[in-house]
């Protein structure tokens, strides 16, 4: 997908729907996170590399549009990229489709902190320059 | 809350935790629609009032702001509000707080359809009028 | 309920149910779980109190046997006794309840552990003996 | 693994996760249910073809015992074989391993009943059928 560097495989579990019959809006929250890790697992030695460090990525911000409803056992793809690295910022920008059809799109933002005081620090200068080498290979 | 019509409390579970050590992001999102049926509950009868008639109220966005962390067993305050209702379309805004701190703020769109077919239809004038009495009250 | 020393009442969420259009069976583990959390305040100072001391009770086994479907909005009654406390172990058994109907029974095993290590350790005097006083009350 | 007809892997997700550290205890039934739509999905046209039927299969029975934690990112392989098969009732029993270790280990019971009524009905010909291949393969 044009601009998006990374793309995962998701598919709806039974547990992620709902009694409306479709996946339940907060499964696709958990979706963004999963896309994340195997962003940074092929780009950055994975999110354990960050938790091997002493850091954590908070969460600080999330928004998703949802277009179309995603049903159980439906196999949806989701084109990720990371923008926006700024001090201890970062975000993400997604894309979720299921073949052609645009399911539904979002953004998070994050923030590094050291783990236990949760204080904010910079993103490390190897997961800036992994993020760099990502998305400049995708231009 | 200056604005907001109505409260609900959450206590964080500790199945809504993560190996961060704190309440996982999309455990908010569930909150909301706690919050949303709490809403319901005092004003309209009931989220079951509306499926009983035969209509769903799909969510088409969520965004969440992430302003603190949030512990296990935290007692938190989910203000609501219902805003912009118009056709079938009617949205919600969040403050979560901790006593005086804000922990993150939001808000949600909905679109009401009938069940089955997932159709947009206008909002029923019965709850668009529970609505606007909720909110004048609160003005 | 006979024999049962502590009840929690839970609400089903919409986010709790499935495709199904019952409450999904993965939910009741999490309620079993708000269960113990409450039994805990009630009798022991909270969960709370023994990760303070710098412990986890870890679940080593869970049953469940359903009997009847709980639907969105159910308001249910979690049954909560504590028994078996033998060296690090203790179990909790369970009835819930809606109204006069039983819904599901079952019980879950526990082992105290060292946090961080995941080494086991005695149930600590204290919460052993506050366990204690909490079933002989029912008795 | 010996007397398994089935496998899966599961990849922990943060989501999954819980402030111990580990997942959570709640996660690993979500995964014995995406084991048995896998299984499904190889033997017998996947669980959407029960449903297209106008059937569904209820859980009725859930046990758990965790031998070791499984933690964020680990590469789980869920093992599963269906016994049991009589009349309305079936069941799949679960080994959950890391590489050579045991992780987990369950069973659960299921029912398969009229979707919209959730009057029990037998388990039709062409799925006993098919599990019977699929287990007799194993043997």
């Amino acid at each position: 997908m044009d601009g998006f560097s990374h793309s995962t495989d998701v598919r709806v579990r039974f547990a992620e729907t709902d009694a409306q019959g479709i996946a339940h809006h907060a499964s696709f929250v958990v979706w963004l996170e999963v896309a994340r890790v195997a962003y940074l697992d092929e780009h950055a030695g994975g999110y354990r590399s960050i938790r091997d460090r002493g850091l954590e990525a908070l969460t600080t911000e999330v928004h998703l549009r949802y277009h179309r409803a995603a049903s159980f056992d439906d196999l949806l793809t989701v084109w990720t990229r990371c923008t926006g690295l700024r001090g201890a910022r970062f975000r993400y920008e997604y894309r979720i489709v299921r073949g052609n059809e645009l399911v539904a799109e979002g953004y998070t933002s994050h923030a590094t902190v050291h783990r236990g005081t949760y204080h904010p620090t910079r993103v490390p200068d190897w997961l800036a320059d992994a993020i760099a080498r990502a998305e400049s290979q995708e231009a």
